[in-house]
C-alpha cells in the first residue's frame, strides 16, 4: 500500500516547503485542488522540481475539458490527475486516453456517487478509483467495512484509495486487509508537530 | 438580457487583451475555467483589473470546499462565481453563504444533471441557475425550446442563463423570450474578426 500525502489550502511556499520535506519519504504528494486554483500549473512546475523522488497527484477535480486539463497537468509534470467520477462518460474517456498517451495515471474521485452510478464507469481498468471515507457521516462503518463493501459490490474495480479523516491506526488495519493500493493522509501528517516523523510512522506501518 | 463572454484555453495575456477591448462593451467577462487552472488566482485578479466597466464571472467550477474557494475567488475580484450543481447540497449551501455575505451571486452549472436532480436543488432563490444548451445531444430542440421546458418543470427557479454552441440569431430568440437573464457566448466572439465589432452586434440584438 503506498502513502499519500495531501498539500492544500497553504501558501505555495508553504507548500514546496513541505513538498521538499516529504519528497522521498512518501510514495505520492498530492497537490490539492486548492493550491491549483490559488496558483495555477506553476504550483504542480514548482513543487514537482523539489520532489523528483515521490509522485505527484495533482487533485485537479476536473469535471469537463477532460483532455486540456490532463494534458495541461501531466506536461507541468504530475504522474496521476483526478477527474470526478461525476463527470459525463465523454470526459471521463477523454481523461482516460490522455493518461495512457502519456503513461501517466487517471484517478476517479467517486465523491456524491451511490453505488449504481460507480457500477456505470467501473471500466477504466488502469485508472485509480478513489473512496472517500465520510468520517461524519458514516460514524459507525470503518474505513476496513466501508472498503469490503465496496469490492463485494464493485468486483471488477482492481485499483482503489481512500481519503477521509484517516489517522495511524486506520492505516494499520488497512494495510492488513490489504485491498487498497493507496491511503491519502492529510492534516495528520502536514498539521503534526514533526512532519518527517510523522510522516514514517505512517510509512512503517504501510509496509508490514 | 445580459451578454456573457467567455475567455478560455487562451494564454493570460491574450485573456487580459481580450478583457480590454471587452470591458464595458459586455455586461460579463468570463474567466474560463482553464484559466484558473492555467494562472491561479492571479488570472482574476488581472483580467478584473483590466475590466472594471464589466461583472467578472468566474467558473471554478466548484464541486467540494465551497467556502474557500468561493471566498478566493470573491476576494481576488469576481462578482459570479459556479459551483457544480453535482456538488453535495452542504458544498451549494456553503457557496451560497459566501456569495451573500460577499454580497455577490452564485451560478449554478446544471452540467450532467437529470430534472429530477435539478428539482433537489431549485430553492437557492437568488442564485443563477446555468443550462447547458447541447448543439450535438439536442439537434432538434432549440435553446428556446429547451428554456421553455425547463421553465415548465422548475417554475420556482427565476434566474437562468444558458451556454452552449449560441449564435446571433439564438441570441435573438431568446431575447425575444424574454425567460433567461443571461446568454453566454465563446468563440462566436472570441474567434471573430473583430471582437469588439461582434459584440456590438450581439448587444444590439439583445436589447431589442
Amino acid at each position: 500500500m503506498k502513502l499519500q500525502v495531501a498539500l492544500d489550502r497553504i501558501s505555495l511556499n508553504e507548500a514546496i516547503n513541505q513538498a521538499t520535506k516529504l519528497n522521498g519519504n512518501v510514495d505520492i504528494i498530492e497537490i490539492g485542488t486548492s493550491l491549483i486554483k490559488d496558483y495555477g500549473n506553476m504550483a504542480i512546475e514548482k513543487i514537482a522540481s523539489v520532489a523528483s523522488k515521490s509522485q505527484i497527484l495533482v487533485d485537479s477535480k476536473t469535471i469537463d475539458e477532460g483532455a486540456y486539463e490532463f494534458k495541461q497537468a501531466f506536461s507541468y509534470g504530475a504522474d496521476i490527475v483526478t477527474v470526478m467520477g461525476a463527470a459525463s462518460y465523454q470526459t471521463l474517456t477523454a481523461c482516460y486516453e490522455v493518461a495512457q498517451q502519456y503513461n501517466k495515471t487517471m484517478m476517479i474521485d467517486l465523491l456524491n456517487l451511490n453505488h449504481e452510478q460507480i457500477a456505470t464507469i467501473d471500466n477504466f481498468s488502469q485508472a485509480i478509483y478513489l473512496i472517500h471515507h465520510s468520517v461524519d457521516a458514516n460514524e459507525e462503518l470503518s474505513a476496513v467495512t466501508e472498503i469490503s463493501k465496496f469490492k463485494t459490490l464493485h468486483e471488477h474495480i482492481q485499483r482503489i484509495a481512500i481519503a477521509g479523516g484517516i489517522d495511524y491506526e486506520t492505516t494499520s488495519d488497512l494495510s492488513q486487509q490489504g485491498v487498497s493500493e493507496i491511503v491519502i493522509v492529510g492534516s495528520k501528517i502536514i498539521k503534526s508537530k514533526n512532519v518527517i516523523d510523522t510522516t514514517r510512522k505512517f510509512m512503517e506501518v504501510l509496509n508490514v
